[in-house]
């Protein structure tokens, strides 16, 4: 396994962050501790299974929505993570409490889920739609797996053995029909295959992914066989669910944004795994019709305020984007995946576009506030307000009764490293740019230092044993120059990366020609002709209110990206945040709704800060895209 | 009662086309005899209902939507109007055929509402809030009025007097508390006392005008009584029917659009009656409230998807707006009322936006094909597809399950000179230009002859009689000039209108000085800012894509509308209806979803059609909105 520890360059402040200040709040969230937050009752909830398991009441019952176990999970597989970098006993201990915890709501057979537990242990299985008793068991097995890698600790693991046995019983040896409508377990049982072999966790992966969508009336089905009813979507919307037709007739996403990448990203997995073409091939086309046709330029995906979910092509609408965290957070998943088969940066173009903007975006720069959803125009009074924009808040939130994204977030940071730097017989990778030092199989040991996203020189030393690196040379980079040594490097190029042989004492430049540009976006998305977003590197900028007056009034000029000097913000919470200057129009309108007389134009200044560091100060108006004037 | 009989001009022309085409059709959907349209069972409805009043069984029972009476009466409604101008003994006869289905399904107390009196007559009076009672009872009075006024027919005024005593029994003399959840009888009961002098009718006008919103929880309490269910609006919000607060005190216009303009009609109507400052007051607030912040430019209202409902101001989507055809229809009944007490081009501007845009919109122009919705904005592929555009429909539908829209129109241009022309102590006004004989009370009748909208002339002979007149001048005229006899005429001017004093051989001439002009929006608006809008006088036109190649790259310049041409269009049922071309530009991308690779801009020419005769081509992308290079 590679081990990445990180320095405190730009990815490990964020580590950091998460380490100090997400993982002990989270914590208190999960025990009910956190000042001002929503309660979680997620570690009670497992308290009171395990008094159900043990004969006696279930105390205060369950509360929290059906998956509300899976924060615990995603804590201690964010915390699991974070340990390579911070060792941190206290933690660790806090974790085995936490697994304890854990352990003694499993039933006799395996089974583990404090909802069915406490509520019904008869309804187990009858909901599989939403139910999301495979959707908690893939985020413990992801937690135990990632425990085990950090501390070889097997308690979890074992759990999570046992629990995927109980699995395997009443799907395959029972041969009951189903498989989940969210995703999660397919690709989980493949991270529990590739650390432990365990078969069983194969065939299940493999059943769940091949089964899914053969019946597409499976969950009205289901749902017409239920006397009970939990919230969810509708059963005879089976692409909502993905499961419309078998998973490898699919050619366009659709449905509920997390659930999909999740299942894509189990596809892709087995199909690496078991070189199954044509499942690949499905993959691969449900890639491309999510990054050519229904893609943010900030990486976000599901375009939908009703659902969570994808829209049709080409309808990218701003203010009412859904963009939720997880689905960026699962959009990488699928990258790191399709990346492992095949090192292409169209592949890691976009996984790091995600990160620097969507996910990043989703917790807030003091590590204590939130945001689900990731639209790219908030408008107060509207946003959060009118009802096609209620779930666009304009102020972040401290925790969420859905609490899905901020743990996720968590552990996608906290495991940095695992998408940054990856192996193959080929090479050693590195597909983004994280300062640290990374241990390869076989000996290879690097340091990476670098100040990207906003430098752009990469310095990689290599501290012991030799071998070729390929080193992603990403497609907004107008020159790249590699050396090694101080001069000029041999390297051959192949999908976007260098690969370049290296012994122990060599060091390696990468210097990446980026400045801040003007994107434009295809004229199929309605709403954006005559528009323009500025970038520099991976980072996508926004401008918000605070920072320009009269926002809606500005315009961009077609060089104004060029001509933009970068300045440290002076606010408190970006202070050092670089922002960019630059020069702009505004228009100025008469006082009516409308009006034939044409508004004067001015010149005036306009700044803009990078997407991620969205409403840190409050609310505030915010764009990324822009109109230009455009002669 | 003035009476207007329409010449063969633009409004002369769409009358005989509701005429020829729209009732006939009309009734056959009444009476289901429509090919490929939707079942409406409105007349077997009747016709169950009196077979229950008889004791005998239900027949077939109800089917449709709660409030499907009122098809019928607007139907109604709309041919008595229609009498005036074209005098129709087979019509006239199948009116009488109908209001006599209507008598019959009237219960011995004056109730009449065949979803209740077949259903369950228990159930009366317990659903305010969704019940439509009321609702129906103002359509069939409305009908009741028309029809007496066009014919001197008692039996269907007749019919409404008996059900006006039962309502005024119910909630007067018992003392049941409640209003109606959808405001229609308020107006209706207003039109009644003019032409009866009914006290009845003007006590239970006020009365639930008075007691609106006084109790925010009664229909949160009436549902909570209830013990049945039919769709509807959440009682617990009562500003969706306009409800939160007594009328008096409401200053923004909130909940479903039509709702809302409906209960202003009736309070402006009010006011002016009883001379209630505080009410007139309160209705002028809430005019400014919809058409200085929530209005659409052309003159639709109704900004949100999810209700039908208003939105935050500044808040106006284009291609998510709802803008339905009968919030239009209502938005001119309230400006005919507020006309009455205060003549000013303020109101009749809005009034004359809202018919020639999104009222006619509303209507294909073969009279036999609909819209209900009516956005800036039809994408092909989004529209009536994504979840938040489903209403947004890209083809007219020939009927709809809910038919409210179709016979409201109808209605509307049937009665267009109650619209162009009223009648004070002070003068005899023209509001709007519509070609035709008006015969004014007291002797005073003229003839007006125009092209407009299209053209600019317009010219009144004075063919009996003497007083003054009061012509109004649009604030879209950038000139004006008015002669009496060829000779500049004397007149003042007050709030827009030009008064003129007559006598009979007069000709007055009015020539509009309006040309094809750029408007821009407020940048209040989000989205609009760097975008124009093409208007001719009251004629908003759009572009669309049957007459424009790629119309997502196309961009006007600051001088396309004043460099635009008129042609007549060739297309067979746009035939000679003015388009307007002009230089514009178009990008020239590159074929990725974004792109840091500027567009090129070539020359081209668009081409503008008006809104309302948007989409009678088949299915095509269409804006009002398009950005512009703004230099």
């Amino acid at each position: 396994m590679i081990r990445f520890t990180s320095d405190c360059s730009f990815i490990g402040k964020y580590q950091r962050l998460i380490k100090d200040v997400v993982i002990p709040f989270q914590h208190d969230i999960l025990f009910d501790r956190a000042d001002g937050a929503e309660k979680s009752h997620v570690a009670q909830n497992f308290i009171n299974a395990a008094r159900v398991l043990r004969g006696e009441d279930a105390g205060d019952g369950f509360y929290g929505m059906v998956f509300q176990d899976s924060d615990a999970y995603k804590w201690l597989e964010a915390a699991a993570y974070s340990l390579v970098s911070f060792p941190d006993d206290e933690l660790e201990r806090e974790m085995d409490e936490m697994v304890e915890l854990i352990a003694a709501a499993q039933d006799a057979d395996g089974y583990l889920n404090t909802y069915f537990t406490i509520n019904d242990r008869g309804r187990r299985w009858t909901n599989l739609q939403e139910g999301h008793e495979l959707y908690c068991s893939g985020h413990m097995i992801e937690a135990g797996v990632a425990y085990y890698e950090a501390r070889g600790k097997r308690r979890l693991l074992d759990v999570c053995l046992r629990n995927t046995e109980c699995i395997y019983r009443h799907f395959i040896t029972e041969g009951h029909p189903g498989f989940p409508g969210h995703p999660e377990v397919e690709l989980a049982l493949m991270r529990l295959y590739h650390l432990t072999g365990n078969a069983q966790a194969l065939e299940l992966a493999k059943h769940f992914i091949d089964v899914r969508g053969m019946d597409p009336d499976f969950f009205k089905k289901e749902c017409d066989a239920r006397d009970w009813y939990v919230w969810g979507a509708d059963p005879a919307d089976p692409a909502y669910m993905q499961a419309d037709m078998p998973v490898r007739d699919q050619s366009e996403a659709k449905g509920h944004a997390v659930r999909a990448v999740y299942l894509y990203t189990a596809m892709a997995d087995l199909a690496g795994e078991t070189g199954d073409e044509e499942l690949k091939a499905a993959v691969i086309r449900l890639w491309d019709s999510i990054t050519q046709r229904k893609m943010y330029i900030t990486g976000g995906i599901g375009q939908t305020c009703l659902g969570e979910a994808f829209g049709p092509d080409y309808h990218l609408p701003n203010d009412t984007a859904y963009c939720e965290t997880c689905a960026s957070v699962g959009l990488m998943f699928l990258a790191n995946r399709l990346l492992s088969a095949d090192p292409d940066i169209r592949y890691s173009d976009v996984m790091e576009r995600a990160f620097y903007n969507t996910v990043l975006s989703g917790i807030g720069l003091d590590g204590k506030s939130f945001f689900y959803v990731n639209p790219l125009e908030t408008i107060p009074g509207v946003s959060g307000i009118a009802p096609t924009h209620r779930h666009a808040l304009t102020i972040r939130f401290k925790w969420h009764a859905c609490a899905c994204c901020p743990p996720n977030a968590a552990r996608l940071i906290s495991s940095f490293g695992r998408y940054a730097y990856t192996q193959s017989s080929e090479a050693a990778f590195i597909h983004l740019y994280a300062g640290g030092t990374v241990e390869f199989d076989g000996g290879l040991t690097i340091n990476c230092a670098t100040t990207f996203p906003y430098g752009r020189d990469v310095t990689v030393c290599v501290q012991k044993g030799s071998g070729r690196i390929a080193i992603r040379i990403p497609g907004y980079a107008a020159e790249a120059v590699l050396k090694k040594n101080t001069a000029p490097a041999e390297y051959t190029v192949k999908n976007g990366y260098a690969y370049i042989t290296v012994e122990a004492g060599d060091v390696i430049t990468l210097f990446l020609g980026f400045e801040p540009v003007m994107n434009y976006a295809s004229p199929k998305i309605s709403g954006l002709a005559g528009h323009s977003c500025v970038s520099c590197g991976p980072l996508i900028y926004c401008f918000e209110g605070a920072d320009n007056d009269d926002l809606s009034a500005l315009l961009l000029r077609p060089d104004s990206a060029a001509s933009a000097i970068t300045e440290p913000a002076e606010h408190g919470i970006l202070s050092n945040i670089p922002m960019l200057k630059m020069p702009a129009k505004r228009l100025v309108y008469n006082d009516a709704l409308y009006d034939s007389r044409r508004p004067f134009v001015t010149h005036c200044t306009a700044a803009a800060i990078p997407y991620y560091c969205r409403c840190n100060r409050g609310e505030s108006p915010m764009k990324v895209w822009m109109p230009v004037i455009f002669v």
